[in-house]
């Protein structure tokens, strides 16, 4: 009667319950016997929540449907706070902290009928430290990071859904990673209320699932809809354009062919196709970027710094320390900067509903020591656009590699129901195993 | 030895202790007991500190000094964490409650060597329900809200330096309501971390202080800034914009001359002044304001709505449930519409060193049922301007009202450098008592 393995999807499981041929508990259990078996492994969950996750979906059974997650188990970065669960923002400083609430996230997605499964591995504050979290396609490799735990717990069967935060490229990098879809929305999309965020500029709450449709769900339920909005199918194929940009001596050449090889295919099937160069001052958004995270992280950090520093990992000390001399004057020229170039590109891009570039330099690194190069990433967090990892391709070594696609701000919706058509393009094609 | 009363400025007390005339404790004890002799009264604080600054202030008589406001009491609105004293975001729901860290603006305050004197009374979580607090210009009416505590201290004496945070107009008008200088930075120049903000998109952290020079030295220290940037004063006489915008009918005929006398004096010394008209779609700010404020603290305190909705207060539970229905469509359209609407505005304001309006429609209100009209903030919150609220005048019944000044976003130096030639020029006419 229980699913062996649990359902892929979480539309599937949340169908099944909704049908009756499944209980929450009887889901539940499935996801959580395959995070367990898999934990020593993988090191997926700073906080695996059997008891409260079971007690939970029992909830869910006795309980008339709650909204479009009814009874699907959830992971949270654990930067997100969880009344009921420890609380640890991937730092020794807050080992086995208890705040007094759920955050935004948490409540919202339980508000929607989710279970929370557990607390996802993250880097020390969503930094550059990596977690034990290993990669499901090789635990020889990096998962990426800073939402290390959720993007690995999605690719291998133990959570449908999970959420990630991203400053630079701490959702799609690792989605990429991974081979899972990844979206980054819209800066200021998804409430961080009761999430550690340090870079309030660039921080934005992002979403991990096997499947686009699934993303789409979990945005709903994450922006407090009450039901998936009917949304007509686009009445056009997508017009496409192909960003490669002045970090593209950063990626690897297959990787870049890969791109093509989406972008021929892209082509082939009638789409309008073309090569978008970077508007001027593009060159210098990871300067910005890094400028913008630096100064705002170590303001943030300011308790921690000055009470805790002993704490604190060595990256992160490096961190705030190179961000604490930075002048307001210096950050807010980034900021003006970075707010001219966004209007350029929104220019360039004009017209185009995907405009498809790398969403990594190339599959996950070996080992655990670096999370991996976020080049691609941190340009359009800093312009606050956005972006969907689609996993496109298998690299020399097997890993995955996904093709990121970017959107218009505030347009989220169209970039999902263009890349919905892409994905199942891809794996039409057989591009990525399903 | 001990200054009774207490000196004015923050700037005067850091120079006293500097120069070794004044130590931290006494400067502090002045403060505390002009607070503790007026808390009967007025109701400033939700926690008196008294222990923990006198503490607090014997550490900065031993230590070498530690930056801009070393030796120096501030008082911080509730809504932002304090790992030593009780932090109750205004709600039943969190009394007593005890964070593990300090939020970043404490944290940097502290850093810049001040002492914490107490949490200042904030209406629950910033929003529309008054506090005990009274006005000290005279008992009977509102000091203005929700950084009711703040405003009132500083406004009476009892701290030189106050933070408060404004979503609509939270600090802006209990400013011009109690008579002290109000500054709301432009959007995301302070760090909101550790500070509770519900409203993502307009929450933005700002400053009360007797003086604007005292603004500007706050400002600086909670931007992380070791010292005071040496500013060469402006080249030339403001150029002035005077703005009332389709709002007008709202404010009482004397406050719109009380602006004009100002308008005028600054054209008798020489500042060129036009009067500027709103660009299409201004009339609509206030709606886009209220959309945007009721959607996001709507999904950032589902926490709250979901588990401690008994807690809550009748015009919190309100905003919730107004809030609650929105679309993410119809929010999306606002924050479009709003972006559109800065642009036309900054074209508009571009060659004004300061565009005036009223801080507020009048004088404080009578009675504490209601913190007044917020209909001239709201707009300059939801386009994301640093706003300065300048004392200019007495109203019929002998309450302060204050004109706001408007700047250019990320120009917030240059603001406060205009401004306080205004403020010099509007205390030598006798406009406003010094």
């Amino acid at each position: 009667m229980i699913a062996e393995p649990p359902p892929r999807t979480a539309l599937e499981g949340a169908r099944l319950i909704a049908s009756g041929r499944l209980t929450s508990e009887q889901l539940v259990r499935s996801y959580l016997s395959r995070a367990k078996q898999r934990e020593n492994d993988l090191r997926a969950w700073s906080h695996l929540a059997e008891l409260e996750a079971v007690a939970e979906s029992r909830q869910r059974d006795r309980e008339t449907p709650k909204g479009l997650l009814h009874g699907v188990p959830v992971g949270i970065k654990d930067l997100s706070d969880t009344a009921d669960m420890p609380t640890g923002y991937g730092s020794a400083a807050y080992a086995g902290h208890r705040p007094p609430a759920d955050a935004a996230c948490v409540a919202l997605a339980r508000s929607a009928g989710a279970v929370i499964l557990g607390k996802t591995s993250t880097t020390e504050f969503g930094g550059s430290e990596p977690t034990p979290t290993r990669n499901p396609h090789n635990p020889a490799h990096t998962p990426g990071g800073s939402s290390s735990g959720s993007a690995a717990a999605v690719a291998d069967g133990q959570v449908p859904l999970a959420t990630g935060t991203q400053t630079g490229g701490s959702v799609i990098r690792p989605a990429s990673f991974c081979g899972v879809v990844g979206f980054k929305p819209s800066f200021g999309s998804i409430s961080l209320y009761g999430t550690r965020s340090p870079s309030w500029s660039l921080d934005t709450l992002g979403l991990f699932a096997a499947d686009i449709d699934d993303v789409a769900l979990f945005f709903a339920a994450l922006r407090g809809e009450q039901t998936l909005a009917e949304r007509p199918p686009p009445q056009h194929r997508p017009t496409v354009g192909v960003f490669l940009g002045p970090y593209a001596d950063r990626a690897e050449p297959w990787a870049i062919e890969a791109l093509e090889t989406v972008a021929e295919l892209c082509s082939a099937l009638g789409c309008r196709v073309a090569n978008l160069t970077a508007p001027a001052g593009f060159d210098r958004s990871l300067d910005w970027q890094r400028t913008i995270s630096r100064f705002e992280t170590s303001r943030s950090l300011t308790f921690e710094w000055t009470t805790k520093r002993h704490s604190l990992g060595a990256p992160l000390k490096a961190d705030i320390r190179q961000g604490l001399p930075i002048a307001f004057s210096e950050y807010e020229q980034a900021k003006t900067e970075s707010s001219k170039l966004a209007a350029a590109v929104h220019e360039r891009f004009t017209g185009y509903d995907l405009v498809l570039t790398l969403a990594a330099t190339g599959e996950a690194p070996l080992g655990l020591r670096s999370t991996g190069d976020a080049a691609f990433n941190r340009s359009w967090t800093l312009l606050g656009l956005p972006c969907l990892a689609l996993p496109a391709a298998l690299g020399p070594h097997g890993l995955p590699l996904a093709v990121q696609a970017i959107g218009a701000r505030h347009r989220d919706g169209e970039l999902l129901a263009h890349a919905s058509w892409l994905q199942y393009m891809i794996r039409r094609q057989g591009l990525y195993p399903d």
